[in-house]
């Protein structure tokens, strides 16, 4: 593999890794280590977006890989040989995709390595909250064994309206067939696919017993759950959010859940994150995991390496297999 | 419709029903109301097996409805002219199977009321285990976001053993299918279908990553899961039960726990409910709901009604939909 960088002839690539939620970086060291490419690895916790501005240009690195650290039209413009900004994830929510490709870099995330989690978690907190598991574990564990104090239903009778229909989407529609309940979906390009019916969000709003976020953060989806939204919403349903917690205004859903107009929530992304309004978080009609649907230990080697291969492709002079935007003007080499 | 009773020629037939764990009886009224039939009604509570024996003295009943209570054979021998006992349930290990035919009465239950319910608690178990909802959850209460404490599993790569193929054990394969994950089950009578393997108990104990038990308590079936079987599982398995609590032997279960023989377990059933051991109930590892896996509001107005007919449909001379048991003498008219 012949690797190249403006830091002189032979000088190694480099990749800067903004933040790693994870302890080690073995995975990582690895394969650049294999590849010939430097690692400048950063902290465990994502920083902030001025620190990331100072590493990009103080390390001037090829690639700038990047979990949860905000990566700044600033950083994308401080190293002089960028030629890709990887995402390891799915969403592209904290990159700024536009100032990348302008600035002749690929950008790329890894939008199917944690398809089965997703799907299996949106279907576990739906089904948790039906068989009522989590509200009568908490009594149990007071001492508490008392029947007559749930409110489980038959999934088979409800409806399930998904929001967004992609991957994710899918998957969870596929897994929710088996259960015989009625399945429906709004996507701005049609759900069509896994016995679907495609619906228009008034119509999802109207028949939906549960709503499941399956759909990216962006501008035009920021804040979709608000005061408006759950008034539309006809028969009280749950709502259950894996995809990003901007999706939703928090004090929207409060309202929603005092006033009944919805049954209640399960969120594994909140607004804030990491520290939500603790009044989200400790709300007893609130299903609560940490962000955590995308996790399992085979998902996380999966996704850390395949990031790393995309960085590793791109760097040799190859084209990702995951771009999300093609660069307007080609990176010097 | 012509109904008799030996209480005199005019005499209404009557149905004891020893307890109802649902606040009213309206549904059970209406339908007896309609079929000339009297209702003498027990308190929500089962009471005990003497008091059920004195009840069945006192009010000479043609029919005994039970849900709860434990009927005996003293209970059953006591009515000059029983014809059915009926059990509101599936289960059959409240009452005296054997005695019943003997005396000249049917025994029937109501096996397939609640089979959507079943198996979805049963999944709804599994997933909440493999995303680690009730663990997060808990956290979430005590105002802790830390998803470094997640501990989720891709389902797709469990091994799921199923012991025991009826009913709900079929509808339990067939909704985790969509799941991807392997399932086996054992049944004496051979697990064929739904996509399932069939294997030995010692395979099953081998395999299997989480253990459901789908299988009704019999004297054969008591405490099946103890010491030695916890031992012989290989891989750590979760311990789902939502059949019976006498299938499992408490303090065998706690030890397993403590020694990692089992990852968990997640019981909808205790041996010794309504007030199971505060060791278990409490248990971190121990995900509990308190008997409520065939509950629904659907699935409770199916089994009172349903059970109440087929008592109206043994009164009137007719052969029960659903016999567990051939009468050896018909009882006199």
């Amino acid at each position: 593999m012949a690797l190249e960088s403006d830091r002189g002839a032979d000088a190694k690539p480099r990749v800067l890794l903004t933040d790693h939620p994870w302890p080690d970086v073995d995975v990582e060291t690895a394969i650049f280590a294999a590849a010939g490419i430097d690692l400048v690895a950063g902290p465990v916790e994502a920083p902030r977006a001025q620190e990331v501005e100072r590493l990009a240009t103080a390390h001037e690195p090829d690639a700038i890989m990047t979990c949860w650290a905000s990566v700044s039209a600033r950083a994308i413009a401080a190293p002089p040989a960028l030629k890709i900004v990887a995402r390891m994830g799915v969403g592209l929510d904290n990159l700024d995709v536009v100032a990348a490709p302008g600035r002749g870099a690929w950008v790329t995330n890894v939008p199917d390595y944690c398809v089965e989690e997703v799907s299996d978690h949106a279907v576990a907190l739906l089904l948790a909250h039906c068989r009522d598991v989590v509200g009568l574990d908490r009594l149990a564990k007071r001492g508490v064994w008392k029947p007559e104090a749930a409110r489980p239903r038959r999934v088979r009778d409800l409806t399930i309206g998904l929001i967004g229909f992609g991957r994710m989407g899918r998957a969870a529609a596929a897994k929710l067939r088996g259960f015989g309940c009625k399945v429906i979906a709004f996507s701005r390009r049609g759900a069509n696919g896994e016995g679907v019916e495609s619906v228009t969000m008034a119509e999802l709003q109207a028949r939906a017993d549960a709503i499941i976020l399956h759909l990216p953060l962006t501008p035009e989806t920021a804040h979709l759950v608000d005061d408006a939204f759950i008034q539309t919403c006809a028969r009280a349903p749950l709502l259950i959010n894996v995809s990003r917690g901007g999706l939703v205004d928090n004090d929207a859903l409060l309202r929603g859940l005092d006033s009944g107009k919805l049954c209640g929530a399960a969120l594994d992304v909140i607004k804030g994150e990491p520290n939500p309004p603790e009044s989200v978080l400790r709300h007893e009609d609130i299903l609560v995991t940490p962000h955590i649907a995308f996790l399992s230990p085979a998902s996380l080697i999966e996704l850390r390496r395949r990031a790393c291969e995309e960085v590793v492709r791109v760097l040799s002079g190859g084209r990702p297999v995951f771009p999300c935007n093609e660069p307007a003007v080609r990176a010097a080499r």
